[in-house]
């Protein structure tokens, strides 16, 4: 379809639990760089991949319509626990496409072979079945493996080097069962995880190839935007703005490693305006 | 002080960003058999350790005035890092006694000696400044050292052993310089760690004297019933009443272990609810 060209130049809406979803943002402006980018990072609610479904959907779904209200041309659910928990919620209250991060990374992942597909990723990603049952619809009968990783996150977002011992030891214990499959592609199911996948891609050796599912989500973004006709023409780079539900100062300095660039403009909004503003 | 009779039956509130603070309630319901306890847990927004101490300020009033709404005698600020953002303001805010985690830690530590006293704790306690600040007031110009250990809070929280090889490493570089000062005494500055201390006491060796900051808070609520002969007369055990911003059942399944015991009444709050609460 033709879309309106007054559309094109509309941002594209991105939202996190927290500063993991910077990385597709990254991704997006690598792959995109005319377009205008909105980013919402909870960062006040921070993380949701240890608590309930439930939650993670009202989050989610009061996310997403403060995006909206920027009125962008597409949504990105750049949290992979978010999209476990609430991609038909999404789907169905907003008016744009909407991409989420488990659909992209498993189309890719399968196509790596006719091998085992792994994923790591959170504890409630994990829970809500939500790969095992893409992951069967993209390819049935196709055997999967996955494995929840809780502390990834924290220890990502330590800081600490890929080298790290702790690293080292941590990835070892969530990664034997894996190892011992050999899978053919692994989905690193967390925006958190493509901070080590050095270390991951080291561990799993050459025979495995690393999915980001979030630089996946990116790919499908150019993908439809080409196919709707809707890409920003704009020659000069395009702007991201971030919100967060925490200090903006902390954001923008915590921020720089995910995004991989320096965080201009970066404000608050209050979770209870995102709550206010849903009901 | 003497207390309106009346008054001693009122419940004890507590609350935490999240189940941590169940081991002060376990504490509680062991020195003081007869209190009633309304418990409030933040699940939803767990952890507050890692956010900015006005974010942690916010979310504890909102907590202590869903509490205040229950009529409790006392309330105790079962989380380090609320305590070490918020004490002044909640005591401002509330008609009650204030118990908080850090002062009577402190109070506790400096009486095994005169060594070297450490506090490990979370990130934002330690940025926070108050366990320094609080020793300095209680014991001018004695030695203090302090760790900030990001990782234990989420590896309590996965359920993992103390002697799992995980926990040695992790605590074994927490705890690197703090094995080298060999304090008198070390302030488990955080409602998680006393799930710990076995391998912390193991791996400090036996001239540390282990302060839980849970258990010494108790004590300190106890001192203050004693004191305003306010303790509840009633013979029977007292009720333990929970509430949780996030699912009820994974809180009465996941609190057993820091409540050491089975919670039965636990109900839902949302944090909207909270936030309307407070505004």
């Amino acid at each position: 379809m033709k879309v309106d060209p007054s559309q094109r130049s509309r941002p594209i809406g991105v939202f996190d639990s927290g500063l993991g979803g910077l990385t597709v943002a990254a991704e997006l402006a690598e792959l995109l760089p005319g377009e205008d980018i909105v980013y919402l990072g909870d960062s006040a609610r921070v993380p949701y991949g240890i608590k309930s479904l439930e939650t993670v959907r009202r989050f989610a779904r009061e996310d997403a319509k403060f995006l909206l209200g920027m009125d962008p041309k597409l949504l990105v659910v750049a949290c992979n626990t978010a999209s476990a928990a609430a991609i038909d919620t999404l789907r169905d209250l907003s008016g744009v496409s909407v991409v989420d991060v488990i659909a992209p990374g498993s189309a890719e992942a399968i196509t790596c072979g006719e091998g085992p597909v792994g994923a790591v990723a959170t504890e409630a990603t994990i829970r809500s079945g939500a790969y095992q049952a893409t992951l069967e619809s993209l390819a049935p009968g196709r055997e999967v493996h996955l494995a929840a990783c809780p502390l990834l996150v924290p220890i990502v977002e330590e800081g600490r080097a890929e080298d790290d011992p702790i690293v080292t030891h941590v990835l070892c214990d969530y990664l034997r069962d894996m190892l011992r499959v050999r899978p053919t592609s692994l989905i690193l199911g967390c925006t958190h995880y493509p901070l080590l996948s050095r270390a991951i891609g080291k561990l799993m050796g050459p025979d495995t190839t690393l999915i980001s599912s979030g630089a996946a989500a990116a790919r499908d973004v150019a993908r439809v935007l080409e196919a709707c006709d809707a890409k920003n023409p704009q020659d000069a780079p395009g702007q991201l703005d971030c919100y967060t539900t925490d200090n903006p100062e902390r954001f923008a300095k915590l921020g720089e490693r995910f995004g991989r660039r320096k965080l201009t403009s970066v404000h608050y909004v209050g979770t209870d305006e995102l709550e206010l503003n849903f009901s």
